[in-house]
């Protein structure tokens, strides 16, 4: 899509490590429709990823840092303040990682530090983004902050482990933190529960394919991609969502309110 | 369970075919738990049901009436008054047809006529009911309203058809009638979300083992049976659960909040 | 907004009266974004309204049609589809009416032959309509419908009255024939639960007054506007929402997910 | 209530501090209705409350414990097992604990370590004692497990604080937990969604006189009270909700399903 509705809109964008990353995705999309952003990482997945390829292709300044430091993020955004010129309208949090799952333990057997770990990452730096931005008055009014969650916060995947407690944690901060930004600087705070995605994160949960196609399955029109993904987010950023805030949108060709497709049935029922 | 969780209470319930229905089964376990109830279900169910066996092995009078009709619902009432020698504490609504289904309707070509009707007896007779108890004040402080109801009010099943949306608008008279119940008289309203089960009425649903069979392999506890929902219902005809009122209550054995499990990923994903 | 994000995409709107409508608006906003439409109403609403004029402002044709009447249904689609030259990509019913509001019935004391009609009203319609669109196969892929609900759908207020329940079951038919709308026709079908908002439907309603106020100190960003619920519906008919189905979407200024605010605590503490 | 529904049933129950505590409540309950237990606390909180009282008043032994401790937890867990004679039929968690929330700083200037300690004390405290429970194979098939929150996990409240988004990792960690305790144990889980209760913990919450008071005007039944809270828990502990699982179970008066009560409208409402 060309048009430009995001024209004069600044923001940053959180996570794009590679291009099957919905954050890169959304880097694209958000250019074409106008809207001009610094992309952030932490240090290690810039060196793994190939975002310069982004950069360039977007216009786009890197700036590393880690989402969980609160210093990294006040220079974050006191550098972007200046290479865009001016406050944002636009923020994207892409960011998730269980330590837990990178290491196979089950979730009737975790490892709490590393628990921990993976909540700060995953759902405190949300808080801690917000709260830099909400104390350094950084976001212009009618801005709009996204982040990315998914349905495992409502409902139980057994694959998903602590990452749906996280999900849950990172959801309820929208809603705590939405609700003060919406107050007093007139700023929506959504989350997009999006349907599950063959990222390089993704690949990391075990048995995500058997889920993928389960998933394609239940959804009426079938799984969202990373790109359409991208472009729900570029109408959440836009003008036409200004009242929409403290809510978790799903975003999954319906799958969350399927209770069972015909499909499902009958690839479990025996043929006779 | 021979714990006289009811005595002293008196009610009436509504629905009882034969040995599968829940209503049935209801019945049962509130005799043992103590309690007195008239039974009633719409003429043509008497007829062909078994209920007289029902009544003599509960001790409890069998009175027709059809729930549609506000007359039979007051003869109903008031006879029950008499019979049981007061108000009621507790009342079972365990009533639903579709004629689409019955007929083999698809929901894409529905005869509005038969929804119409179909509406009118599964949802807006427990409007009708609660209108009469509360005009005749019929209910004691603190008693309690249940009616059975099934999650395709919140998700879509591809057979469940317009009942799915009856159970929407049954779910809803609860909140509604429940807020002057509770504020009016000290009554509270519910709806029980049951496990889908093999009643009688439930096998006009066109591809329920299929259904039954996906529901089993994704509750952590299995289906809820019959006779579970029973128990159940005693516990909130009982002054155990006083202040809980305009809640729809998944007795499921989890499947609500079950994404999905490994069960259904294995068996639909193909074996290498 | 300027965008032509509608270039292209032809459509039908239901329910605009006259300017305070949220149809009358949407209309505006669509017409503004590109999109093409037919207008419609009931016979006696384009009488007491000035649709006149909103079809002039928008270079659109006025049909009549009662939307409870299935013939009415499918000419206004034949009709429509000739003067678009071919299918359509929108579709928005903004229809509802509750006879027992109009006379002043409290809820305990409904006329269930009022509950009928308002329920045929503002919620069959949006089936009859669904299932005549699905039968003449008059969507293109990816088109989306809309139905404007309210939160009265899943919580009570006490003069919303049954058009609680008719937005329940509004919310479930979108939900049921969203399923087979997305699965064999690509369409998306979902509802906006909008800020209560004073159209002069609304203004039926009694105690809405105190109503808005209490939304309004409710809702962190203030109740949504008619002229914002327009703009968010022109971001449910684009290509930026494919992925959407099946939803409720809150467009409530943060209102849905508030306990309650700092404002309403004041406003009922006394003062000391 | 005297029936002894408990009867025969042993468990462990976390969190009496005084007889303001719903635990306290429900440790009283629990023996009325016939059932055994071990009371636990934190060190400090054995110390600063009286929970020598209730352990005589009900014949069960304190241990102490900080419940985020797992090796406390497991001696806690091998020494309730000698103490009753065997495994475990229930548990209540009634843990809950703020550092910002007593230490005054607002949800949009926390400090993050102390975010860190009251998520752990709060929520993952559950998480390390189901683990605990499970992997010594410590709970009776159909055994329940419940744990205490708050709608502040659905809904935004001003001055809830961090403890919001402990309340939904909590109920999170209920239902991912409860998949496999459910599963592989046959042990139910849930969560119960209280009233805003006068306890001594509760006391920390600034402005919680203005919020019970909003939330008795907006509950049909008014305020569900601590005892209350300990019978509804009884019925959860019991036989008759055995299927009941993965549930947050909204024990308030209705409170959860009112838009806005006439109570509320009048009293923000200015007289004429």
């Amino acid at each position: 899509m060309s048009h430009k509705i995001l024209e004069g809109k600044k923001g940053i964008i959180f996570g794009a490590l590679d291009d099957q990353s919905i954050a890169w995705k959304t880097a694209e999309s958000v250019a074409d429709a106008g809207g001009q952003f610094v992309l952030t990482n932490a240090p290690v997945a810039l060196r793994m990823g190939t975002i310069n390829a982004l950069a360039e292709k977007t216009g786009a300044k890197v700036i590393a840092a880690d989402a969980t430091n609160v210093e990294d993020l006040n220079q974050l955004i006191d550098q972007s303040q200046e290479i865009l010129g001016g406050k944002f309208d636009f923020i994207l949090h892409s960011i998730g990682m269980s330590v837990n799952v990178r290491k196979g333990k089950h979730y009737t057997d975790l490892n709490h530090d590393w628990m921990a770990k993976g909540w700060d990452v995953s759902a405190v730096s949300f808080h801690k983004l917000m709260q830099s931005l909400y104390k350094k008055d950084a976001m212009n009014e009618w801005g709009s902050i996204v982040a990315l969650s998914y349905i495992a916060a409502q409902r139980t995947f057994p694959n998903y482990n602590d990452m749906a407690d996280n999900k849950a944690y990172l959801e309820s901060i929208a809603r705590s933190f939405g609700y003060f930004f919406g107050k007093d600087k007139k700023v929506r705070v959504n989350t997009i529960s999006q349907s599950p995605t063959l990222t390089t994160a993704g690949k990391g949960v075990s048995g995500l394919d058997g889920f993928l196609n389960y998933a394609e399955k239940m959804s009426p029109l079938g799984n969202a991609t990373a790109k359409e993904c991208a472009d729900y987010t570029v109408s959440l950023f836009s003008d036409y969502t200004r009242k929409v805030t403290l809510q978790n949108l799903y975003h999954d060709g319906g799958f969350s309110h399927v209770g069972v497709s015909q499909e499902v049935i009958d690839a479990i029922t025996p043929k006779s």
